[in-house]
């Protein structure tokens, strides 16, 4: 029997409530059972989804009807392991994925633990997020950082889970000519990782020509297209074939989309040669109009979709620790625990130039453990 | 030098025009080449895409701008064959596929000829269909019929070539469930051919009570449901699942939505299990609207589609051949080709009950060839 | 808490041992857990495996080094259930899916739990097998059994498993020419499926003149091929494509290969074409020699092999629930339980003309139970 | 109608003989036809494959039967075209992809042209070969070299393109563990494919410490690990394994096996991960013993093949111009056409260290010509 978790300091915690309002407060109590860790959170990533429940209140059927507490891009120190948990030991520098599936439904035991209906997952409501210092998880979904990983790269691992399970469905072949649509976070992780897969021409398109030059410096060679909001979607997706054509590159077979906005779906649907495919990898609306079906048919164009990700961080941990990805250069603003607010703040704001906000807890390393993990 | 072809009947042909009438009027004078044939049209299915040519004057881009001669589904008698035909004689039975590919583009190359954009589709303007007595087509796509197989059998392997590519892209599994919305004749040869692909049980949907009824006879085993129209997409969805379940089944994995209705494809869409599909056969509308991207991005469910069909028709006639498949009790009503206006105007009647309408043509058939070769 | 299980009558179990001996003896106790069942087994099959157990005393690395009671292929009554078991009421009637896998594994996780290298399987060492009357079993793959299966069905639910997964990795696609190596139990139950998936035309070989016989009637319309030992693998190969064009095939594209024998996997790799396979399900040896690799290499014919089956038992369920499938006709045989020693002696002669041997027990079934419930 | 082509410098080529000789002598008369063009070939690479023909007059059922001109890896300056040819113009830089399909079989119209039993392949006996100064080809496939490729690389994608086609049938996932068995050319074309995909660790493998040195020195990051002959497969897979394990990696999914010889073969096959596969890229013999059935069985590892490639030059260009891949420095040694006969002689000679073996013709190429064309 593990000694019960008693907290050295205390447990501040990033909430929103259905007043739309954001606050740091006391985490609520941690009781971890059997199979748990508990975390000493050490970096915090932001992500879209966590601004929409704080302005928007819900995601679909996900309801914020209570104060709650977001977060669920996370990595820290073990300072506590349940008594089944063999394979972690406190002082263990880990990544959560924030998930933890049922393990018993069909979609568990065929291997798509993404579609659990009964998934727990961490800051999404009525589950407790991971912005707080001290957080429970179950020690199955707690991966093992190597020493290459900073807790920054970590908590960059559930972004890169997400595209790395886009292109697991809908993977790039060499030498081909890749459009992402979208350069917020997702979209320049997935123009990195079409990189690494030996994509070429990379092409990304934006409304927003800051993000398309953030995109170009942080994706050498890659070409930003700026969306054209006076141009209907067949009329845009002709402009950003041609410059695909000038590039060296044939229609591409894929396209993923990483925004969700309706505009850029339907544009997307008129960007793949025939017998292509969409991966829509970004979702905000409930439905969508105005799609190409027609078009699509008569090319035999296919709708794909995903919902998060399985079986994705040791391949993503490997990418980082190995240096096919780098993704640090995303992380254009970090925030201590204390200033969370703050920081989601800046990360709600566009004109902040923010890409990916991170929040950092260093409090309790010291001297050695400074120098040696945290690697902040 | 093949002697050139003199046709030793008159050739009527059926017409539509730019002012949406039909009628009967002298085929355009035939110019076979070397690589053609002439084939003695002996059936003829009609297709909806006819009745939309005639009533709507247009699919997508492609438009009926001058008097165009219809027809799509055929199968007939070789009566002249072009100097470099060698694999057909004259008085070979064949079923006429459509589509003459350009076989140089990307597409053909790689295999997805039905994607070509410079196909000559019989029957699509500004190409002349097979509802005539005498028709001109490339001889690499005539098919030769074996003795099993009718000419009204040879008509139908066009619409059973749609579904067995629809089938192709999205394969049934032995035991699984299946839906298929819409009980038109392509909903019905779908059905047809999910049970001879070992799927069970097997539901199929319709607005229409008599065409469910239909369904279940010719498919016996096959449980027909009605959509109601009071009901929105997911609770009709939900009902029709619950019917699934009731008949042993779990949730489907693929849906073949057979209608090109919206309210249709927005229910199918709500039926698939998770990392499911819908395979999109049916295409009426330029564009489509409310489908609902949150449910299908959170289900990872695809939406699929296909355009016509390619390399199906040796496989089609097989399956003729072997007893796999009968569709012949789709064939409702008969016309003989000097009928064509009242078979057009029974299949757009859908009080007249048929499914699928045939146009017939005996002309010349005497005795023995009757006996032994019509097969009508 | 529930009550511990008192067998109501002597369990006798069918045993061999490192002796290469078979005899009826007293099952070992049963201390079934709580999340077990103990059924009643109304019937088990015997599978070529219980025979190599008995002559050969190994398949591969699994050794019978002490007595060991053999059996996987089973189906009988819920007689006692454990005190976390919900699915399942004493009396229900259950098909056993004999591996157990430990559902934490990389492969268990990813949903191929076949490949599971803990799994627990009745009748391989050390793991005792279902041919008893009394068998303990993990409630979870317990499988119920509509009312349209017998007992004897559901004991041919574990072969039908096996190709049910060969044809998962490999399917057969509508109107297909099919060549299936071997009219054994495995060949057969491959050869109705076939012909359920919607192939054609359908070729099976054998040694055997009767066994090819069985064939033709157990499913019509099946051309049986004798193998002629005198002709080298092509040239037995080009034969076999020769029927399969006679009969109006194009050379297939799937072969699957159900003898593990080395001469018929060769011949079977002759017979694809280009870009084809064969689907290897029958193994019997440690390795293999003479594969034609500068075949398989210049027409790309991939091997394809399988083990075992995972989630397959609803959809064989089904399939025999909804008619689809009719494999009773492969029970050539039936013994009861007290003599199952004469039952495995029958399975493994030849001479028998024994196809699949069943052994039933209906002890304990009485008036209304066995017109209810029993159907053996 | 287009001049016929008149050479206005003599024609060299490189022969091999039913005799086992190599010489140079005067290319056959060329008759280019219509859709032709000649081309100076500026760079031709040495293959495994010209040695075998030299060595062992034979390839499967390729046989020298006479003087035969060889080569298939080339690339030059167009100097003629056929009256039909449209894309191409006198001048232009092409790649020349040996292989010249018959465009009208079943394989051929369904993709696979590479699959054609009628194909003409370069430099494949009766073919006449491209290490010759004047090489007529089919416009239709020769390829336009972008400005950012010299000669050189044009010579460099045939290789390529065996590799691409391994991957496209056999991909590699980001962040898998990948092995590749034999480090001569196709070998390290294939390492440097799988890190331009993204797989990580990188292993390979080899009898030869000074290829393994190369490799590494290649591409950095792979690990070099030396086959130890005196092992048995099986435990030589697991030395293999263990050091992929040491990097990080888990047991990799799909092995790449470039070396045709049987004890590599037969440890491929012990490597891959449960459900995984040997791509069997290398060939070198008739028929493979000792292939060890039971394991690939039970692990469920497939074993892939391919013949050449189809649709692979564009993308293989748009590698090489985007810099995603850079395959010069594989060529070791160049040599003059003259000298052709001691380039295949250093190519044979694996104590000259040589890698891929290029053969260059600078005849006249001046001024302007060498500084804007040449980039041998």
């Amino acid at each position: 029997m593990a000694e019960p978790f008693v907290p050295p300091l205390p447990n501040p915690a990033l909430y929103t409530n259905q007043h739309h309002e954001i606050s740091i407060g006391p985490s609520p109590p941690l009781n971890p059972g059997p199979d748990d860790c508990v975390v000493h959170m050490r970096s915090n990533g932001i992500c879209g989804s966590d601004i929409h429940f704080w302005h928007a209140g819900r995601i679909g059927a996900l309801e914020v009807t209570a104060p709650h507490c977001l977060g669920h891009e996370g990595a820290g120190e073990v300072v506590w392991t349940g008594s089944s948990v063999s394979h972690l030991s406190v002082g263990d520098r880990v990544a959560v994925e924030p998930g933890v599936p049922c393990e018993k439904c069909r979609e568990c035991s065929s291997g798509n633990y993404n579609l659990c209906l009964d998934v727990q997952f961490s800051g999404v409501p009525p589950h407790t997020g991971s912005i707080r210092r001290y957080h429970v998880h179950s020690a199955r979904y707690l991966h093992k950082l190597p020493d290459e990983l900073s807790f920054g790269d970590g908590a960059l691992l559930e972004p890169l889970s997400v595209v790395l399970h886009a292109f697991e469905r809908s993977p790039v072949k060499l030498g081909e000519a890749t459009v992402i649509c979208g350069a917020g976070p997702i979209g320049l992780v997935a123009l990195a990782v079409a990189k690494a897969s030996g994509a070429c021409p990379l092409v990304v398109t934006d409304l927003d020509e800051g993000r398309l030059r953030f995109a170009e410096k942080f994706v050498p060679g890659a070409i930003g297209i700026k969306i054209r909001a006076e141009l209907g979607p067949e009329e845009m997706a002709g402009e950003i074939l041609k410059q695909v054509g000038a590039a060296g590159g044939e229609r591409p077979r894929v396209v993923y989309e990483c925004t969700g906005v309706q505009g850029s779906v339907v544009t997307a649907a008129f960007m793949p040669r025939p017998a292509g495919e969409v991966m829509v990898i970004g979702v905000g609306r409930q439905t969508m109009n105005e799609l190409p079906f027609m078009h699509i048919s008569m090319a035999e164009v296919d709708l794909k979709f995903i919902n998060r990700y399985h079986h994705s961080w040791p391949a993503a941990i490997r990418l980082l620790q190995h240096g096919v990805l780098n993704l640090n250069p995303l992380v254009t603003h970090r925030f201590p625990l204390e200033q969370a607010v703050e920081a989601l703040t800046a990360s709600a704001d566009r004109n902040s130039g923010s890409i990916k906000v991170h929040i950092e807890d260093k409090e309790g390393l010291t001297g050695e453990t400074v120098r040696e993990k945290s690697k902040l």
